[in-house]
C-alpha cells in the first residue's frame, strides 16, 4: 500500500442518503472539505447535523459525487459538469452503462466523468443510518470509459483510498452483467417467488421454514427503488433472466412429463442434474473478507430461548479463544429454546465442541 | 395439555437416518421399546450404538414407522403391512398423497396406514447426526385418508405426543399444495438460481454479497434426496412453478419491452407491482415459534472479529434482560471488524440501544 494522500477538496457530495452522507463523513474523517446538496431540505439538515459538511452556497468543488437514485442520477451528472466547468464528476449508482450514456447525451463531459459504484449498503437507508466507516475496506468499483482524462480517473481512485476502500476497474458494460447476476436478477427472482405466497391459505404458511424465509428475504427491499435499478439494467438483466427462465422452465418440464406418465429416468437425470448445477454454482460464492468459499464447521448447539444464554454461550466461545464466523438461529415452534448454530473454521471444530461440552453446553455433534 | 401417555411398543423404525433414529430416541426416552431395520448395516449400527434400540430378529411391533427416502417409501410401506398383519403403519416422507397411494397399490392396507411428516431437519444427515429432542415442539404432519381405522390413527398420534411433537391434520393432497410453495418449489427457484452462476467469470463472483449468498442457501441440498422429494410431488410443485415462471417471465417482459425502446410509464408500473407483491408475499412468513410474522427492530451493531467481541456484546444484552429474537453478521472484505444485526421486540429496541450505547457498543443506529 502507498502513502494515503487525502483527495483534494472541496468535495461536494449530490443527494445526502446512506451513500453519499457516508461518503461525507470518510472524507470528514480525512479532514478533506466537503460541502452538502440534496432535493430534500431534511436530508440535507440532517446530514449537516450528522457533521457530514457544509451546505453548498457558492464553494467551487474540484470534485462532485453524484449519490442520487438511478432516476435521477444522469440529470445530476450532466448538471454537475455544466456548474462546475472544472470539477472532476463520478457517481455512486449502482448500474452503469445506461447512465453513463445518458448523463453524456445530457451534456456531461466524457473526459471529467468517472464512474463508480461503491459496494457497500445497509439494510437502512437514509443520512441519519450513515457511517464514516461505511467503506472501510470494502470493494469499490470504477468504471472508466477510456474517454475521461487521467487527472481525473487519478483523482476519483485518491477519493476511493480515502473512503478506505479498494478499487477494482471494470468497463462499464462488464460491471452492469456482473451485477445483473449477483444483484439485480437474484432480487426479481426473490420478488416472484415471494409473490405467490401472497395469495396462500394461511394453513400453509404455519410449515414455513428456515429455506423459505432465506431464499425470500430480499424480498423486502423497496420496490420503488428496485424498480428504478432494475429499469435502469434491464439489458444484462434480462439475459441472466432468460437463463434462470431456461433452467427453471427444463425443471418444470421434467416434472410435467413425470407427472403425467409416472416418470421416466430421463427426467430425473434432467431434474438432478440441475439441482447438482446449483450446488456447484452455489460453491462458487466468496467467503468472508472476499476470499475463496471457504466451508466452515458447523457446531450446532441447543440453547435455552431467555435473555443471557446467547450470552453464556458466546462467552465460552471466546473464553476457548475461537473466532465465531457466523451464527444463525433457528428458533422452534412453541419451545422455550432455540438451536444455535456456531460457524468456525474447520480447524477449530474439534477446540470448539471440546470446550462447550467441557463448560456444560448441550452440543449437538 | 392432557396427562401424556406414551404410545403402546414395541415400535419398529425402518431406516434410521436422521428422521428415523430422533424418532427412536425419543421414544426411548419416554421408556418404549424400540426395534430397528435398514438396508445399510452401518447406519443400524450406528443407530444401535446411539442407544436406539435392539435389531430387528423376530419381535412383532405394533407401529411401524417407515422413514426412508421417497422412492423408497411406497415398498416398506407394503411390505411392512404384509409382515406385521396386525401393526399400524406410518411414514415420515415429505410427500404424501401419491407415496400413500402407491403404497396401497402396491399393497399396503388403508385401514392400517396413516401417512405422517414430522416438520424437522438438520443440515446434517444420517444416524449419527440423530437427537432425542430433534422433534420436541415441532409441527407433525398427519395426513388421515378417511379409510384408516380410529385406534390406528389414534396409535400414531400417540407416537406423535410421545416424540414431543404437536399434531396438525391435513389431508394428503393439501398436505403435498403446501409443501409445494413452502419448501419445494423455492428449492427448484434456489437451484436454477445458482446454476447460472456455474459459468460466470470468477472476477464477477468478487463482488457478490449477502443477497445471492440467502437466495441460493438451499441450492447447496443433496440432489439425489431433492430429486426423488420433487418427482414424488411433481403435480403439486408444478403448479407452484407455474405461478413463479408467469411471475418471472411478467418481470422479464417489463425489462424487455424498457430495454429496447427506452420505457414506459406502464413497463416500470408493472414491475413495481411485482416488487410490491413480493414484499406483502414475504410479510406473511410466520415468525419465530409459528407465531404470525412479528416484525422485529433491527439494532445494528460493529464489532472487532476476533474471539470474545461477539461474547462481550452478548453478555451486554443479557444484561439488559433483552432477549434477541435473531442475529445476522455480516463479514467485510478484508476488515478486521463485522457488523452484527440484532433482533428485537420492537419495545425493546430502545433499551438495547441505550443500554448497548452506554456499554460502549459501537450501535449504528
Amino acid at each position: 500500500m502507498s502513502e494515503p494522500v487525502a483527495v483534494d477538496g472541496p468535495v461536494l457530495i449530490v443527494g445526502t442518503g446512506l451513500i453519499g452522507t457516508s461518503i461525507a463523513l470518510a472524507l470528514r474523517r480525512a479532514g478533506v472539505e466537503v460541502i452538502l446538496e440534496d432535493v430534500s431540505a431534511w436530508a440535507l439538515q440532517e446530514a449537516v447535523y450528522q457533521g457530514a459538511g457544509a451546505v453548498l452556497v457558492d464553494q467551487q468543488p474540484t470534485l462532485v459525487v453524484v449519490a442520487v437514485p438511478p432516476d435521477a442520477a444522469p440529470g445530476e451528472l450532466a448538471s454537475a459538469c455544466e456548474r462546475f466547468p472544472d470539477a472532476t464528476v463520478t457517481d455512486t449508482t449502482s448500474v452503469k452503462g445506461g447512465i453513463l450514456d445518458t448523463a453524456i447525451t445530457a451534456g456531461a463531459d466524457p473526459h471529467r466523468l468517472v464512474g463508480g459504484h461503491p459496494m457497500a449498503g445497509r439494510e437502512s437507508s437514509g443520512p441519519s443510518a450513515a457511517r464514516a466507516d461505511l467503506l472501510d475496506d470494502r470493494l469499490w468499483v470504477l468504471t472508466p470509459s477510456g474517454h475521461e482524462g487521467q487527472e481525473h480517473l487519478a483523482r476519483v481512485r485518491r477519493l476511493v483510498d480515502t473512503c478506505g476502500a479498494s478499487v477494482m476497474e471494470m468497463n462499464p458494460a462488464e460491471h452492469d452483467a456482473a451485477v445483473a447476476v449477483v444483484s439485480h436478477a437474484p432480487q426479481v427472482v426473490a420478488s416472484a417467488l415471494a409473490s405467490v405466497l401472497v395469495d396462500e391459505p394461511a394453513e400453509r404458511m404455519q410449515i414455513a421454514g428456515q429455506g423459505l424465509a432465506d431464499t425470500t428475504r430480499i424480498a423486502g427491499s423497496d420496490p420503488e427503488l428496485w424498480t428504478q435499478i432494475l429499469t435502469a439494467n434491464a439489458g444484462s438483466v434480462g439475459v441472466v433472466l432468460d437463463s434462470i427462465l431456461e433452467q427453471l422452465s427444463k425443471a418444470r418440464g421434467s416434472l410435467a412429463v413425470h407427472g403425467s406418465d409416472g416418470g421416466t429416468p430421463h427426467d430425473a437425470a434432467q431434474l438432478t442434474e440441475l439441482l447438482q448445477r446449483g450446488r456447484q454454482g452455489r460453491s462458487r460464492l466468496p467467503g468472508k473478507h472476499g476470499t475463496a468459499a471457504v466451508r466452515f464447521s458447523v457446531v450446532p448447539v441447543m440453547v435455552a430461548d431467555k435473555p443471557g444464554e446467547l450470552a453464556r454461550l458466546f462467552v465460552a466461545a471466546g473464553d476457548l479463544e475461537v473466532n465465531l464466523e457466523d451464527v444463525r438461529i433457528e428458533h422452534v415452534l412453541g419451545r422455550p429454546s432455540g438451536l444455535v448454530d456456531l460457524f468456525v473454521r474447520p480447524d477449530l471444530e474439534q477446540v470448539l465442541v471440546e470446550g462447550l461440552t467441557g463448560a456444560g453446553f448441550d452440543v449437538r455433534v
